[in-house]
């Protein structure tokens, strides 16, 4: 079989009961882990705290085109998408380590700005780049690890939302599809929407703190959303094993959107992915409560119900279910 | 200016600087670390001990040929070469993350199989896989970050080499790069030779507790040989702005090199490279402690001198200069 027919998630199941096969529960690293593959990222117990790390790569052509990003938007993404993992969790990022494949033909003013997109989000964010790798290749890859820890004995995970739990996400969804859509269409809109859609896909705002928060104030499931919000929230349903229902039309979709992409609006909300807000689940009262404290709008969309395990329900304003399909981003099924 | 004009060198240099601009002091990542770009890992004051990170890739066209070597064998190599790493610092190696670019149209087997050769040298050395990322690409490239501590408040660097050193190395050079030719020009030999060179190149033993017995044993300087004898030095004698003079005829060289590559043995062990050897530096009475209680053989070879910061003059048995330039593994500089 191929891996293009297996699929990536198919393929991390593979590769994740290789690994299990072999640990041994004597060794120190194992007995001390706590989260392995198959969650946002990695954790173990520190000494005095929990350590967490995720690791994620931007391939040339398969995740961005230079004829749309720059070196340094570029160099940000890298990052950023790290950042978000850890958010995730509830967690703090402290260290970057950026691996690089690159064309020896390429210039280096490229990979200066490449890495002063990533200087400019690591300090923002208090993140130190400690390390790396060069290698040439035809194509550029950058692979980013980042390092970070828990200031808690709990963490954020996947598996942990239960059902009569409210399924609700933070900011708005669908502005980096659009994004995307815009820069491969070549669309026109006015210079500050144009600067909205182009921001939110291509230097995407980890939301760090808010992360901490959640975690601070008693929610325990949640997820960033990368692949888009329906299949994020079927891993959460997956890791779980409970179902949800969406309630269509009560997804946070920014008014330059509605105004704009009016025909898919509702689409790029639901699917388009790469939006990296947090998707959370908790109790009405909880969520009540983070409303009030999150810096940023925190919006109920459905909620954890039992059910199949992994089973998302996308429902409309009358109550009614409006199929769905798995698109988001597989890598290996989804490829142009 | 191209990259590959730069070199991999220059290029790290620039980078470290850009990163260097951006550093805030007042963040705790950067006040906890204590190597940062340019060691053979990053280090930083964890609650209890050193924590240590490194990164490493091995690009398809680039270090590996898959004509040459098995999945299960690049699966170790790609865990082995960041293990060095850990070893040369002193480390002892807890977790790894695994990015892995893939082509759609690879059999799962394959991937199955480097798995495999991940997973056997993990579990032989303790060191648990809880992570990744898999996406798409023409190429396989394989990312691999590794996670380690230091049990002791002081690491091996390489920056401690002081005048009047020792320079000594473990186990055998030139064996990994005999391996090579033999592999790249189809020579043969018999087969428990074969195995030997097959063995050193495609699948090298990281010295991960020779490492920790040279820090214990007050040994200060150490690198791990990946870019050959005389280019690791080098690094050595640049960070530890010292020279060093290496006697050629002292070199440790395996009986099956000195037989088989008569006429290049003394090249393979001082310029190959991929021996994953540790190449460090301490007083006479130290060397002399360790090459007791090594599990392997300790071998001087030269000696620390003042001098230009980073010279390093290979000489013959009556003590003539032999020119030697750096050729290594400097990516875009070698690349065929």
């Amino acid at each position: 079989m191929k891996v293009s027919e297996l699929g990536e998630f198919g393929l991390i199941k593979l590769l994740a009961d290789i690994v299990d096969k072999t640990k041994n529960p004597q060794d120190a690293s194992w007995q001390r882990l706590l989260i392995g593959i198959g969650d946002d990222t990695a954790a173990w117990k520190g000494d005095d705290n929990i350590q967490l790390t995720t690791t994620d790569s931007l391939v040339q052509d398969t995740h961005f085109d230079l004829n749309i990003i720059t070196w340094e938007e570029l160099g940000w993404k890298a990052i950023a998408v790290n950042l978000s993992d850890i958010s995730a969790m509830g967690g703090i990022p402290e260290y970057a380590l950026i691996s690089l494949a690159l064309p020896g033909e390429l210039a280096t003013d490229c990979v200066s700005n490449l890495y002063k997109g990533m200087a400019k989000i690591a300090s923002r964010f208090g993140v130190a780049i400690i390390g790396g790798n060069i290698a040439s290749a035809s194509k550029t890859m950058i692979s980013v690890t980042v390092l970070g820890n828990l200031e808690s004995d709990s963490m954020l995970t996947r598996s942990a939302a239960a059902p009569g739990d409210q399924v609700a996400v933070t900011g708005c969804l669908g502005l980096s599809a659009a994004g995307l859509k815009m820069l491969e269409q070549k669309l026109s809109f006015d210079a500050e929407t144009t600067q909205l859609l182009r921001e939110a896909h291509l230097t995407p705002m980890p939301r760090i703190d808010e992360g901490q928060i959640l975690l601070h104030r008693g929610v325990k499931a949640a997820i960033d959303i990368s692949d888009g919000l329906l299949a994020d929230l079927t891993h959460i349903c997956q890791a779980s094993k409970v179902s949800a229902r969406i309630r269509q039309n009560e997804l946070p979709i920014h008014p330059v959107l509605k105004k704009n992409f009016k025909s898919d609006c509702l689409q790029l909300a639901s699917s388009g992915g790469e939006d990296y807000e947090l998707l959370f689940t908790a109790g009405s009262q909880i969520i009540n409560r983070l409303k009030k404290t999150m810096p940023c709008p925190v919006t109920v969309i459905g909620e954890i119900t039992e059910g199949k395990p992994g089973q998302v329900t996308l429902i409309d304003a009358d109550g009614k279910t409006i199929p769905w399909q798995k698109a988001g981003w597989e890598h290996f099924k989804s490829q142009k």
